[in-house]
């Protein structure tokens, strides 16, 4: 039986939900800023009142006994067991809270609506997203990564999300590929993150190696204020050919390869769903990634290595907290 | 029910079988060089004839009905649900090999024995022969590392092996932490086991970091013929307190912790078994590692960070495979 749920995106800066269908994806959606300076309490009425909201105008069209529950992806750690948010690195001055009891009882004492709520780490929740309605949805195994200010990921396997014994699982940003190389982030020297990540991506461009002399498109598109050039900027310039913005992309690629080589020697994943602002370069990215996947495997590990790019977006979190509650509302299948 | 099985180690060298009991652990055992010259059928006439012969001295004393089956590990690439086993490196010239079947059968012909047999690679087996018997018993989730000539793992996840889609999980030996460094193994360049395989962990102890002008004590041991010095001769010097074998088992200690944190990373797995034979340098290794995984980790993931030694030694292969007929033999339980 097809059922709908409502998935919601708690971020720093915005609140996004949608009322997605099990077949239909996204029907309807709403955002609002997110009102940080109320709190905890002010974010849960909040995020009570939106879904409220959205679930009314939902069962106007929607048969109301269809309806698998309420799931939410937030930032930071979150135990999906217990229901807990601990310190979200976007929500300042949170420290534990348990966000799904409490989501549920204001639903029910504010909106007297009585729902399942089931929250998610945000990387997991996309990664789960992906799985059902995006880019890993052929496969069986995969790792969805994110490439962006940060770099994330979330794994599937057997189709199911892997969150490791405490809910950590899918760091990819903290593998250390250089560890006694010169990037350190976050008190770890050569990490992805530290060598990848956004911050990482512009310096890469305005290093040494193709500084502005060398490259005077690239000048040129940041009006020559090289604090202002963005991964845009250098995909554009990667575009028209420009060499050194060509030469950014192919190291962020190779260093991607490598970070994904390690997942395939440990884990023997060889399937990668790429998502996240970064990543809209495609090829120029994917290409030497998958190239230096090649070079950093043993030739018995090649066998079905596959790089595809994501397909949900920023919208891979509402997605795939609302398709673990599908999950969750049904029995579980006889045989898999 | 307890019950009692028969353990395999297919070698390059020596076949090693023992019988298992379920509680008593190795009950007895015959080990015989492996018959390579006369290639797979004859290796599994071999195989045969001793696992016939130490069922037959068994069930002396042992319930037949509690029988529970053969396990056996090999190295190489095991497709442990079609039982086949691919270009095992230590046995030139097999390719692929129907194993499982082929001595199902010649037990059955040969020796009227029909018994269920499972095969698995060498260091899965090993992994789940720790966590039944051995270091990891008291956890639900770890890694087993073996260092020795090569460098090796296993994944135990909630107490069951994980093999990954296609059977090759836990090569932490080709885990990439050096990805512009100077060693280069099997085509790689950074990998784990390029960086402390035991080859590699002789070569740094000669190379100049240490060399024999600064350390005469390790010139001693070996002779002053440093093409023979070994890490037990490095582990001797260590624990008289010669400076220049303490750096070396820290640098090896420093590069484990550094695949460690990855692993941590990636699969949220904190919980480290360590063995083979470079291992039996203990606490020399063990501490930098440990060391360096707190140093390599977000503080947010040092909780329950745990690094013990492996218990089984070289047994861990026969026990693991004979534990993984157990756990056939019985069905499913209704409740983990």
């Amino acid at each position: 039986m097809p059922s709908w749920g409502l998935g919601i995106d708690l971020g720093g800066t915005n609140i996004k939900i949608a009322v997605v269908d099990e077949l239909k994806g996204i029907l309807f959606e709403d955002t609002q800023p997110t009102d940080v300076p109320s709190g905890p309490d002010g974010v849960v009425r909040q995020l009570a009142f939106m879904a409220s909201e959205l679930y009314q105008r939902a069962t106007e069209t929607l048969d109301a006994g269809e309806f698998a529950g309420i799931g939410l992806g937030a930032p930071g750690a979150v135990d999906a067991e217990k229901g807990t948010l601990s310190y979200p690195p976007n929500l300042p001055g949170w420290g534990r809270v348990a966000l799904r009891d409490e989501l549920r009882l204001r639903l029910e004492e504010a909106h007297s609506l009585s729902s399942p709520v089931i929250i998610e780490n945000d990387a997991n929740a996309a990664a789960y997203g992906e799985a059902i309605f995006g880019g890993g949805n052929a496969f069986r195994d995969f790792m969805l990564v994110t490439l962006g200010t940060g770099v994330g990921g979330g794994i599937i396997l057997d189709r199911k999300l892997y969150r490791g014994p405490t809910g950590t699982a899918g760091e990819i940003g903290f593998m250390i590929v250089d560890f006694e190389g010169e990037s350190v982030h976050a008190g770890i020297r050569g990490t992805i993150e530290g060598l990848i990540g956004k911050e990482r991506i512009v310096e890469m461009a305005c290093s040494e190696q193709i500084g502005a002399e060398r490259s005077p498109r690239l000048a040129e598109l940041c009006n020559r204020d090289f604090s202002r050039l963005s991964p845009r900027h250098l995909e554009q310039a990667a575009r028209e050919g420009d060499a050194a913005a060509l030469r950014t992309w192919e190291r962020i690629g190779t260093i991607l390869g490598v970070g994904l080589a390690n997942i395939t020697a440990l884990m023997d994943i060889r399937k990668f769903v790429i998502g996240g602002g970064i990543a809209a370069a495609g090829e120029l990215i994917f290409k030497p990634a998958m190239m230096q996947l090649h070079r950093s495997t043993l030739p018995s590990m090649h066998d079905g290595l596959e790089i595809v790019p994501a397909r949900l977006g920023n919208k891979a979190g509402i997605y795939g907290a609302a398709a673990l509650c599908f999950n969750a509302a049904k029995p579980p299948a006889s045989d898999a």
